[in-house]
């Protein structure tokens, strides 16, 4: 195994609400004591992340006096400057307050949404300031428990305006700052809108600025689904939208779990790392879990670190996979190459295959040889090989 | 109750495949006798549909010989003729041959996706040839069941391709006919490409047609995945890529039902139709069921009566919700309505909110009245209003 | 339709707690005020409910000192007497103070789990004194989201023995009450014991008091499962253990929703007030829902008077249901008075059937018969026979 | 990393229908030829296996003849003679053929009910003469769709009967043989009878006999309710009912996969076989795949192989889990063995926790250090400690 020591190369990075979060729950309060971010940024410094992300309010809280802000952002700040570490990325907490419990961009209230609007605004000034190239937009109660409540179709007009409008405001301050679009299925809300990577990616071509705009997918949010998150990954990419990935574990239909990343569907984070790995994602690798409510500060950092090592760990070993002889066989006898030939060959239109008559019998007796391989890889994953 | 009968206005259609389906599972062979698809049409069009949707298979077996295929669609266009039946949509069986196990446009095997090409155009000629304007396409086994064995870049390159060389086909062709992607997220595969109505909508802005592809969203393919069908559509629509839909039942996250429409979410279903009865949607109302194994013939007839009658049943509903005074009310004080009134007024841009200030502590105190016009849109499905 | 008016016979109640909710969750604060138990009381009595449910800490602080405590449940006992509102049921909050992160009978920790039996103690005297005659046990947090931290079997063992302490103390005590333990698959915690109904009345039976213990299954943790909630109820009343029932809705296996009864899976609920009303259950009709966090005070009236309306109105229905003769027919048609039919008659052991040869093909081609009844099932549903 | 090589006291055993099967799906026809069950059995014995699982219909035909079945039970005898496999375990196909469509011990027909007995009397004698030791029972379609077709507790009623019969027959018969019943929750009926390990439980405590029947649970079903495999395992041990287990893999709520053991969660497989190993369950390590359908007769054989090597891969890394020092001393740190010290301790009752009363604060801001134990399993997992 190859050293499992976080780099700065590595561009690891962490939401300050992740090892903040104090373990309040639907069915419980706190659990831990409130984490002012110039100590999650401190602690994460020591693990060796490169970079943090940011909610506004994971700075300052949202009643805070202008006073108070700058005496929170300062010392966020200092600490920044202290450790190196990266702003990467920052984001607008527009799901906590009573006020945007019915969303904040397609809030029915007009108010709670021009609201929403200068509250991205005043974060992206910061965010902006602080170096971050990633905006991250999590549309937490973007949503509906009900069918009557809700115009979806109007609502997406309104989501679209909300967008329109904050990329007009990024390109007349100059900034240079994507968004990124976090899709979630359900939960905190009971249908949210953009509920998967790929009605995300949908939403993003109807926008003024569609080249600004990016997707956040979370491997939770997807496996709330059942969808496979590598999968959702390999649509983004293809389509150029991968700005940003959040890291972390889960198990399926349920409750959002934000497991430590590797906790949770094992086998699914090695074809992620795979995925990421040999691709031109160059964003940071980011974590968004929640420590458990049963953890104290000390365990906070255990899991903390471990997202890290896991990810090094799993990189060690889809690189072992993909360098392997017996790999690249089993690859060639799945015909995985064959897949990137073209079905028309060079010059060739549908004519070329308008009478096309293949060997059915040949064909339909052919094995895909799926299990050789993927044993092979999960062999890797084990370890054994 | 308004008058249930079935009018060719109401545009009724059925696929030849879900009264034909003779009940063979995982576990089971058939329980019912093979259906010719004439009697199908003859039967469908007794019940008062108004169309019906067809797999090349339906009609003539895969191996049959072109006498064969030639006496089987004559026997299907002479009950259509007799019937008066249209055929509003077509489609390809890409997924039950041996040949079909890894998929047709996305098999690793070339001469499988040369050959499913080829199929298609032999089906779109018949499709065009009886008049059908949609070209359903559900890639019903393009996927995989391990990380390793599907490169899902790549791919969605030969995904593309294939779409694209088929909308030359049709161009070239001159025929009316416009392809709509049917999304599942899973089963038979392990997982699917493009598994959810998000994931077709994004990937179809690739295409090089992209104005002559939409999407088919299934009630429970979208179920399967948790997802809100009628958010689904929703989003198709505000799109302008809702070019059929395929109603059946389910019951949340596990196999593929296809029970018959009403059946499954029924509370799903009152907004589905209150969707598409408000909307320009002017397709089929297509329903993709399966009825159940354990019917003989007569209850195969009695299922799909019953998808139109409750649909019939469901538009009465919505019409009566819509029209109700007190939803009216209910509405208003949902502030559903302001929903609809852009964010920035005429002539504002983002510096007309750059610094609004609500009045934070009665927007969070104010109610957002959603329970009371949930409860009258359920009194109207227990037609107790 | 009927009247429909809750009375005192309907036996309908309400937890302290459902309307008491203040909104928090994972993802934000409170956004309704707190709510004294005596307001609840009082308000629950002017909607028609004939009974109250209540946690030890629905009715006073985890912190209250002694005379706190005294003069919350003085005010909580004058509400009672003032409205004649019964406590049909109570039980103990072993789940959100932050020494229960680990659960109570089950935590790792000796100390809290002597401490949890002693809460418990405390509150089965208060719910002795106010009448209550079932005392509801819901694991919230026995559980565990890793598989190293919790030996499952030695957990079970102090399962048992918690309840085997309990049982020796009501017993000591002479006290009227049995105990009802309320399944739940997940969250807060990962998996949870007892994960559903059947894991509930596995363990009764190694209980030393077995007949003291039964259940109290919720629409939505079974449902969470992807369970159907009327086959749960079915086999509990079937074991005779059906003590308690928890009414309300959820959307498939997601986070735990708890909507109005009637809202969720409709149909479910018209088959679980068939059930219900069908058989000898006697004891509270029950609802533990959640107003959305998106109402305020208004709101959380109108859905609480939601969820008694609909079980009136769904009852109304199964009775028409049961009535109508075209129903008795299809029922027959189905034969599904034939299963009540003992398989082997009387007399008839084994040797009855040893060689017993049926007419396959006869067998094999009789259809079920059961679209047609659930259409019925159905067009009762919708109010439309 | 050990041996992988398989042996005889592994006690690996598979059903002659998981390698035989075809591959018929809803969507497809076989893509493999048929296997007869002496085929199998040579097979899986050059493999490593120990013993076979067998239907009465994976050997000879439903429609044989009785001197068919003669000849295709001696070649199975022969077969098994010469590798010296074992019948571990046999099983009664009641779900395949027609007649079966509404299940059978529960089918509403009660010459259904009547044939199914003696179709399992028929093979019980079989087994029995071949030495099984355990008669699974899975209650394929016993079950419905709809609400209305099935009287649940007349179904119960009927499903007791039926093992009440047969566990008649048995004691009659003097044979040595034990039942174990298979739950399901769905698929290929819209809901099961005795959908979970829990439900299995609790209806053999109804039974004459509950002595005589436990239960196999098996990866894919429990999983497919989205419930822990190895927590189920655990209370099935508990209770001294684990009589089989059925391994295989599955990707949560969604049709049943049948994956090969250890694809799928291969976190929850560690666990299970840490469960196992560390168990006293002493029957055969079965496993019930399927090849998937893309994979032809060498895929078949790499997949079965695959099974067993994924079980002793595992089993040395559990047995590594508990033998590292470090885990000891983790597992301390998370208090695991203090669950195992009785919460009252030698000759107290309740009176000694009557007024127990803890150090509050110690306890809650006491963390339960299972991030840094779960992340020690994790890394045994990806073998690299």
């Amino acid at each position: 195994m190859s050293d499992l020591t976080p780099r700065p190369e590595d561009r690891f990075s962490f939401g300050i609400w992740t090892v903040g979060w104090q373990g309040v729950d639907v069915f419980g309060p706190a659990t831990r004591a409130p984490m002012p971010a110039e100590r999650a940024v401190h602690k994460l410094a020591e693990l060796g992340a490169y970079g943090v992300n940011f909610h506004d309010n994971d700075v300052f809280a949202f009643e805070a006096t202008a006073a108070e802000r700058d005496e929170r952002i300062g010392a966020f700040r200092k600490a920044l400057e202290e450790t190196g570490l990266a702003v990467t990325t920052a984001t607008t907490n527009l799901f906590s307050h009573p006020i945007f419990k019915d969303g904040a961009f397609t809030s029915n209230d007009r108010d709670v949404r021009r609201f929403a609007l200068r509250k991205v605004m005043d974060n992206i000034d910061l965010a902006a300031e602080l170096g971050a190239k990633v905006y991250v937009c999590w549309g937490g109660r973007e949503g509906a428990e009900s069918g009557g409540s809700k115009d979806i179709r109007v609502a997406l007009d309104r989501y679209k305006e909300g967008f329109d409008v904050l990329g007009q405001y990024v390109a007349d301050q100059g900034y240079d700052l994507r968004f990124a679009i976090e899709p979630k299925p359900n939960e905190p809300r009971g249908d949210i809108l953009l509920p998967t990577v790929g009605h995300a990616l949908a939403f993003i071509e109807t926008l003024e600025r569609p080249e600004t705009v990016g997707v956040n997918p979370e491997v939770g949010h997807e496996e709330m689904a059942g969808l496979n998150y590598a999968h959702g990954l390999a649509q983004a990419l293809w389509q150029g939208k991968l700005f940003h990935i959040d890291l972390n574990g889960q198990h399926g239909p349920r409750y959002d779990q934000d497991l430590r990343f590797g906790a949770g569907n094992a086998r699914g984070a090695f074809w992620v790392v795979d995925l990421i790995d040999g691709s031109d994602y160059d964003g940071p690798v980011h974590f968004d879990f929640k420590p458990p409510r049963t953890e104290d500060d000390e365990g906070v950092w255990e899991s903390a670190a471990a997202c890290m090592r896991n990810w090094l760990i799993l990189r060690a070993k889809v690189r072992a996979f993909r360098a392997d002889p017996e790999v690249a066989e089993a690859l060639r006898a799945a015909r995985v190459d064959e897949l990137a030939v073209p079905t028309l060959g060079e010059g060739e239109d549908w004519r070329a295959v308008r009478d096309f008559t293949p060997d059915v019998e040949a064909l339909a007796t052919r094995g895909a040889a799926f299990e050789r391989l993927d044993q092979l890889a999960l062999e890797h994953l084990y370890g054994v090989r």
